[in-house]
């Protein structure tokens, strides 16, 4: 997606090899325009997957999930990382692992709102080595519900996230796809493809 | 706001005198398109405010401010519940305490995108005793920031905190406000007048 390319270009910063900050628009600021775009881009590919639901995480999935869910018609559900006092009940669970804040959560959704009769759209910020991933399609199997696929806005394609759920036959969708950061620069797989488009 | 007011009728639950349930459709489960009416409804009312830059805490106020940003054309930053790893300097911060999970979060915003010539609207999902909302005030008068007011989605209007907001001088908007919640019934202000509109 080149205006989300384009953005990370501007404002992104290489911190390490390992960590993209994009606080500027996404996890930390958010540009709701850019929200806009990318939910539309993620309804367009998944346009003919019959989704009724969007599960997301909390906090930095939430905006893009919402806009997704608002040009595909249907409800989203973000997966809380501790449990709350007014959702004890009914829910269902899994572990992830952060790496990096290196620690681990767990994090669930109520029973009610993801169902047997559910066609699911994962959406989350960054796919980097696919835990949080993983714990939400964990969630979604045990709902009984059925995975389209998951729409990530950006994939660090350095990490083996991607790969990982691929193998399991999972269709990723990822908006801008990072082939590794060096000494301060972001290097975008096909990145020649997006600056000739 | 008409439309919350009867989706809060249909979906909330009253689940004691203090606790109102909306998890079917603003902080578990999200309806976008609410979300999206809630956005334009905020957007109008603080038109002629000059708004720059949108305030919230993450999770459930990211999607109403998201929304109202999308309409005002400005950014929204969301305050985080604790640190990160990648957000370490040059955080504003301030203590807040919620009673209903009987815990206290430092909350805070980068520096970097809350500055001294912004015109801020700071945007809650819920205003009960006001302790979230006192924290962001906080946040954005150590900024240096002005504050043009607060939007809250579902105010609990039995509860002390809008009250104290409106002794500082503050302007609070508030699209749905609870007069009690009585016998698993909810009671609206001007409950009157909602329903003759």
């Amino acid at each position: 997606m080149k205006l989300l390319v384009e953005r990370i270009k501007q404002d992104g910063q290489a911190l390490s090899e390992h960590v993209l900050k994009v606080d500027a628009f996404l996890n930390h600021q958010i540009d709701p325009e850019l929200m806009q775009e990318i939910g539309k881009e993620f309804a367009a590919r998944f346009a003919d997957e019959g989704i009724t639901k969007i599960v997301t995480i909390e906090s930095s999935g939430i905006a893009p999930a919402v806009m997704a869910g608002l040009y595909l018609h249907v409800p989203v559900v973000f997966a809380r990382k501790r449990k709350s006092l007014t959702l004890s009940e009914g829910l269902l669970t899994a572990s992830v692992h952060s790496f990096t804040k290196n620690e681990t959560n767990e994090i669930s959704i109520s029973k009610k709102y993801v169902a047997q009769d559910d066609r699911v759209l994962i959406i989350d910020d960054f796919l980097a080595n696919g835990q949080a991933a993983l714990g939400l399609i964990d969630i979604v199997e045990q709902s009984g519900a059925n995975l389209a696929g998951i729409g990530i806005v950006i994939e660090k394609s350095f990490q083996d996230g991607a790969a990982k759920l691929k193998e399991l036959g999972i269709r990723v969708e990822s908006l801008a796809q990072i082939e590794a950061l060096e000494g301060g620069k972001v290097l975008f797989k096909n990145d020649k493809v997006e600056e000739l488009v």
